[in-house]
């Protein structure tokens, strides 16, 4: 389970026995054609431990807007936007993977910043040990111990910090991904905003790219080993919607864990004001965390242009 | 039609006439609830204008990725990669703002930035005509003169830029979007994202959330005119991928044109290194037109949102 | 549990207990909005009970369809086209019909024919406790009776039979139905399709009109309480894909259950010619029982259409 | 155009020249990739021959549902719920069944019963020519002149009949469709239902298997040329929602024309009593007609089984 490192005592000290139990589409082994349906049970959960939390509207959390939209809310433990939730996305991203495999198609995710700790990495020989064998998931050794000591600052304050994920995806065939509205970066961009405390995805240049000029950024062609290739890549692997064979590289930022250890302003259902008083266990960054999470979106976006694409082809 | 300002001598001297045909869906003046269809025929358009790039893969195009995706290739334009597809967005666009007026919400985008010139906006005080007023649609008078001048030198240059359009959703009720996969947010991301030349989206605090601590980023509830309200709004009125009430902002980033008038170094479809000479019309900077494109994306998704959400209401 | 009246002893003596188990959007007595998830465990089981029938391809059974698509198959009762997976059907069905019950909308099946005993009906009598209380679910007693004394023939005989379930809606409203590609009776159709043994739906007049004239077949409109009626109702209340305000009402045609508990020929999946030996528990007639499969899908499908036509209403 | 035979006296005189303008899709004479955009204009159309129809509700029409459904109508010749809206079916059919020529896949339909008159049809021996050389479509040659002859009578009459079209579907390979609520009789039954005027659908068996007995029904397998073959096929080529390579076939309802040219009563908008007189150009039976719809629909099934089984096959 790589959602849950655990390695260091940044992470939150919840021990959640993420196990999976199988319910169809496995048959002596071997999958069966039918749907692959699993079940993540919530172990170590204690209802009452979220009965201070019945009134409240917990700040920057979801409590208010699933109340306005349903008019009723499961108040443990944030219910559907709960982070516990992405752990099916992280087992479904592992079928994915083992599907991707076959393709060639290597999907590598790292910490790329905490705060304002920028690692300095170098894409072409990032290699997944590297990220893994970093307790943070980051590969930049030095960046990695500012990160650290900057998380154990935080923890004394009881404060916690966003930050930012980078993946890249690895021997992607050209072809990929459908033109106009279902862009490959589209899906992409999709698939990962809908994961819990994302705020921003930016592909190839991304921002960078608003301040280039196009003599700068045009990713000029070239052939290499007989193969179409091209000199720089700001485009970050995909043009006009459609994979070119070139690495895809994008970013996503994380806002900060929302649930503080310190005391936060906020209202209840009446609308009074109320203090929310920190409890219980959380983290101080989550982005370590999002590492496998962004893998398996990703995978599973890819995973779908790569059989749609190969439905397209009829020969 | 707002996608073509044509004011200023930096955007393309193209003068299509983006004339709409309906062809079902309205009789009588009204809609009939048959799907509406609409047609914009291309009718400024030579053929032989775009015979010389018949073999060649344009840097930073999509001429490459559709031959290798398709096998085959409309050379004339760039088809359905080109720009001129987004016309029928601002159409379908439209329709959604007649019905989004109905619901009181408003979308109001702006360019933010052009190159590294950065706009200073007041979002509390921003207006439509103050938008349209300004040649290139940047509210600050000041940076849109300081843009004004860029765009001239890299005119003569023969060169182009990128820059970034803000967009902000007024008057949201709370309880639109969907959670888990289908986020307000991850919708208008898909939705931004499938623009031409886009290459980041980040909403609210966006990547500057990556550096920002808990404790400031922390959106506090109140109560305001017997309304939930929210003290800050970093989230940028989504939480939890429901909207809260509050205004929804987002930036977009969009990369430079990647046509030049300079010289290019590319290879044909032959593989063989060939020299691009810059023809034809052009424009140094897109984002002033993609204004109204992100307006759109922006309506329709909106427009759906608002309608899902109704239809989950049943009393 | 609907589908297992086990009150005659034509039905299998099988001894399910289905049991639903809900997994999520249930909380405190009410749904929170989030997917209704439930599961039905089968409890009686035994893998050996199949083991026969593990090489062979059972005569109009899916054993070899699902071998030749998938490759690979879970011999153990038919896995995914074994009829206890209507189960979930009913479950979604009942909370399907909650909701309609709300709007007004009714739905009674029964059985109309079993073998060459046809049902007389007068379909303006006909109430739900007259069908339950008919152990074949049949409101003719006369027929019923004679359908009784067929079965246990039948039973003797190790044979089985076919027969006709016909479906009513009352109180459906006008505008339920999207036209062209959508149209009501064509989602019933599929709906209906997709049941275990269904080989046959007409909707109103049905096969019969390919026989009438026009003059015969014309629903005269009138008006009846204020109301806009029909004098006659061959349409079976559609009309354009769209209800009309006027019952709806089609017959399903189900083919005699497959399992016989005498000797059958056919082949192993190594194309030798084997006998099969009748063992186990099986229905002599099937259509009793999938009286509440059909009204379930019937409940989900007016669910939403009824939904989608209020969604589309706009004031 | 087949829609179109108009050899027969009995076909409606109204000669519109559907011809097809294809908007996008097609570059020198080869798809591109794109979606097929294409148009067919109605020409023959004068919205005066329908001023009298503006306030009516026509007896089995669909000018009711439709006005309460949308509360606006197109008067002008039942808009979307017209034939003419047939005709793009059987153009995409066309194409569809380009595709399907290098399946190997063969869809054959043809009038099997018109009123009374029942064909009499060998299915081993049936071919296209046969059916084409028919003026109604109806490879029997005895029942087609008999067909004639009751034609001409009720035209006399200015009354119309129903009929029954068949459908063969040949050489389709074992594993197509998807089990469980997308079996490929559904997906046919809902694409089927969905043409004007059908009211029922029944294959292989069809409703003849509600009277007969399992013993007699059972589809045993047997080894024919090397290849898994069924001693009968009363499953229609078809078992679990998968074909099993045996011919599929299907038989088709049709209601008589509803647009009779004697007299009927019904009511008007504001639920006066009216009577309507016939005018106009009406079909006797819309049939003969139908054959080539029934036929597009299939093939547009069966490409969409096609593609979806070969993508399912990942090796």
């Amino acid at each position: 389970d790589r959602r849950k490192p655990g390695k260091t005592e940044e992470s939150s000290p919840r021990k959640e026995q993420d196990k999976i139990e199988f319910l169809s589409g496995i048959f002596e082994g071997k999958t069966t054609g039918a749907p692959l349906a699993f079940m993540i049970r919530n172990r170590d959960f204690k209802s009452g431990d979220y009965d201070h939390l019945k009134e409240s509207y917990r700040p920057s959390h979801a409590d208010f807007t699933y109340e306005a939209k349903y008019g009723i809310r499961d108040h443990r433990g944030g219910g559907r936007s709960s982070a516990r939730e992405t752990a099916v996305r992280v087992a479904g991203g592992a079928i994915a993977k083992l599907f991707l495999r076959k393709t060639g198609i290597e999907i590598l995710a790292y910490v790329s910043q905490i705060g304002k700790i920028k690692a300095n990495v170098n894409v072409e020989e990032i290699r997944f040990e590297t990220i893994e064998h970093s307790a943070l998931r980051c590969p930049d050794k030095e960046a990695s111990n500012k990160m650290k000591f900057l998380l154990e600052e935080l923890k004394k304050e009881g404060d916690t910090t966003g930050g930012i994920v980078t993946c890249l995806v690895k021997n992607v065939p050209a072809g990929l991904g459908e033109p106009v509205y279902d862009k490959l970066e589209a899906e992409l961009a999709k698939a990962i905003l809908s994961i819990n405390a994302v705020k921003g995805f930016d592909i190839g240049s991304g921002f960078q790219s608003a301040e280039m000029k196009g003599s700068e950024h045009s990713d000029q062609f070239l052939m290499e080993n007989g193969k179409v290739s091209t000199k720089t890549n700001f485009s970050g692997g995909i043009q006009g919607g459609i994979s070119n064979g070139q690495d895809i590289y994008f970013r996503v930022a994380f806002k900060p864990v929302a649930t503080l250890m310190a005391d936060q302003q906020t209202i209840n259902k009446s609308g009074k004001s109320i203090t929310l008083h920190g409890k219980g266990r959380h983290d101080v960054c989550v982005v370590p965390r999002a590492v496998p999470i962004v893998e398996a979106m990703t995978a599973l976006v890819l995973a779908d242009a790569w059989l749609q694409n190969r439905c397209a082809k009829f020969n």
